[in-house]
């Protein structure tokens, strides 16, 4: 991880343009082995530098407006092991090692397990864990 | 395209939930051959239902406040060959068949042609075109 945390004191390091979104970016991650996107969330700056202080990915939460460490609940971590930037600066793809194989809180391998098909959102995606076991069931 | 077009007609049509981001939508646009994440752009309600009756991706351009069909300068428009929509109904995957084999507006592949590397953002994307042979150089 000493790459990554290097990024945190150089001077030169790309700045990230969070001023478009209210002070967040989209962050696309992508399985860096089968280059399948496992989800998009956001990052503010407090994500960013913790992200690369630790070499797993953390989001920023919209809806709890908290530091979301991604996994903290399922154990199911991002591992960085590629960050990209795109023309604008404002958007990042970061290809990870998913740790447990899915992504989604749903349980499937990544967030987009729907396809639309004769106007309907039709489930495709594999599923690799129950999330009434991971998360505890919903009462 | 008779299958999008049906899509705008059909009651059972998975709704986008375009609330939480002031009527947009984070989009990413796949390779649907080599996986590659070529870019992220935003949709509204409208350039959804554009990119559905017609084939070709529609944006929504933020900065410029207006709608911007991919490719409308440089001929390199976006074919839809699937659509995926994720668990919050709040982000699209779109896989395309990118014209020109290139996205981005500095004539890049992917417009996230540059990797951080020990702080800074290295370039090593595939150039395809001269943006100043096809959208007219700067003065």
């Amino acid at each position: 991880m000493e790459f990554f945390r290097k990024l945190l004191v150089d001077k030169n390091m790309v700045a990230i343009d969070f001023k478009k979104q209210d002070g967040l970016v989209p962050v696309i991650a992508q399985d860096y082995e089968t280059g399948e996107v496992l989800m998009l969330a956001f990052m503010n700056q407090e994500t960013w530098e913790l992200t690369l202080k630790t070499g797993v990915v953390h989001y920023w939460s919209r809806s709890r407006k908290k530091v979301w460490k991604k996994g903290e609940s399922s154990g199911n971590v991002q591992e960085v092991k590629e960050i990209r930037v795109d023309c604008d600066n404002d958007t990042l793809l970061i290809k990870v090692n998913q740790i447990g194989k899915a992504a989604c809180h749903e349980g499937y391998r990544s967030c987009f397990f729907r396809v639309i098909k004769n106007g309907d959102a039709v489930v495709d995606g594999e599923r690799i864990f129950n999330p009434d076991e991971v998360y505890g069931e919903k009462k």
